[in-house]
């Protein structure tokens, strides 16, 4: 029997990441995070905080992979639209979640009180439930297989932190790296050839111009590491037979 | 009679971002050398090396926008499927395109000669045309209304830099900021309606935490200029009126 592949979906809420005023952190963050709990990330789209377009990305993304996790737009301001547009996905009402409420207050009280912009941060689709945010008052929210974190990056870090360990998943991709100062293009019959002679491997390669020459890295990805090896064993072998130095680990 | 706003879909084609190997680049750079354009970055797909999910997204995005942009999956390798899936994607062949095959000879003459792999780099979909890149051998492609780009990032500005000025867009987005040491939460209402007085602007709030304090950037777009300043005017005001002291360009 095939292994069963556990995949998510990722849909990147922000004007600041399409206008190009953000570098975006946490496509890299979340998909090593989900590796490490046996998904992959299979997709991500990046929208405006426009509502009809954060419900068309999300839909997809709930219903093509197992998981789907969304950055962004859950603040206090106007334009953190998020909670809407996905309750609007589902088809349920927003509600105010009453331990959201208690978290916010008991954040607030030191900080000048739960005011109406704060108590939005307590709003959630009908039937969710808490992500802690050790980082600030406002929680993270789950809803069915919906996961919505916050945008920015080292809150999303401290969600990701708590739901550690509460996803089913399957095997973690393990990967293995080597390095060769060739331009790809003089071993790319080779890579082909190494790739279709072991079975569930992937290998991937990595171009780079420095200090005068070309090179590439070949990252191996397998979910066996035993698969792993022997392929790295066999890439390996053959550039060596070739003439040409592997840097085990990449250059 | 409201302007025409052009808009541009991207779609990153690559295994080593989703696996969070490769922080992307390309999605800041291209945003922000399409609003010089004035053209839009209205969505981001990323996805797998896999032709299947590259037709999916490229179809996605060339009719749903004025242009669609792709990233990676160009090289001579395996792997670089991109012009297989976006000649599949509009129902027509691939083709060796004389023009590329002549550059990559004048390029691999004193490398080692124009092989089979490298020969790859000039197959193209037929109808198109190349997009010149003065990195390396490999030129860009374009075909319809979409841009076919390599994914490493300093090939990828080059091949931006040639199609400077080429594409038809509209006005871009301008923008002004000012920072303040407020948490967003306390002048969410007004921001609010600051930005529903101001026709035509979007104000993004992009909060952060530093030197142990909470405080905000807020960016002002619109495409006037004299709308812009309008606007930050009567926020700073505002702000000011509130006993609040801001700081012009941001935090």
């Amino acid at each position: 029997m095939s292994e069963r592949i556990w995949t998510a979906g990722l849909v990147v809420i922000g004007d600041e990441i399409l206008s190009g005023r953000t570098q975006d952190k946490n496509v890299a963050q979340i998909a090593v995070w989900l590796n490490v709990q046996g998904i992959r990330l299979s997709e991500v789209r990046v929208v405006p905080d426009v509502e009809s377009r954060i419900i068309e990305a999300v839909n997809a993304m709930r219903t093509g992979h197992d998981y789907c996790f969304t950055t962004g737009g859950i603040g206090p301001t106007h334009d953190d639209i998020t909670v809407d547009a996905i309750a609007a996905a589902l088809g349920v009402p927003v509600v105010i979640h009453e331990g959201a409420r208690a978290m916010l207050a008991g954040y607030y009280e030191t900080r000048g009180g739960l005011t109406d912009a704060r108590l939005r941060m307590a709003r959630v689709p009908q039937g969710a439930a808490l992500i802690p945010n050790r980082m600030s008052g406002a929680p993270g929210i789950q809803v069915g297989n919906i996961y919505i974190l916050a945008g920015v990056p080292n809150i999303t870090a401290g969600m990701l932190d708590a739901l550690t360990g509460t996803l089913e998943g399957g095997k973690p991709v393990v990967s293995g790296t080597i390095g060769c100062w060739v331009a790809e293009s003089e071993i790319a019959e080779l890579l082909g050839a190494v790739e279709r002679a072991h079975e569930g491997v992937a290998i991937g390669s990595y171009p780079f111009f420095r200090e005068g020459r070309v090179g590439a890295n070949f990252v191996v990805r397998a979910t066996d590491i035993h698969v792993v090896d022997a392929c790295i064993a066999d890439l390996t072998g053959q550039l060596e037979a070739g003439g040409r130095e592997v840097t085990a680990g990449g250059i």
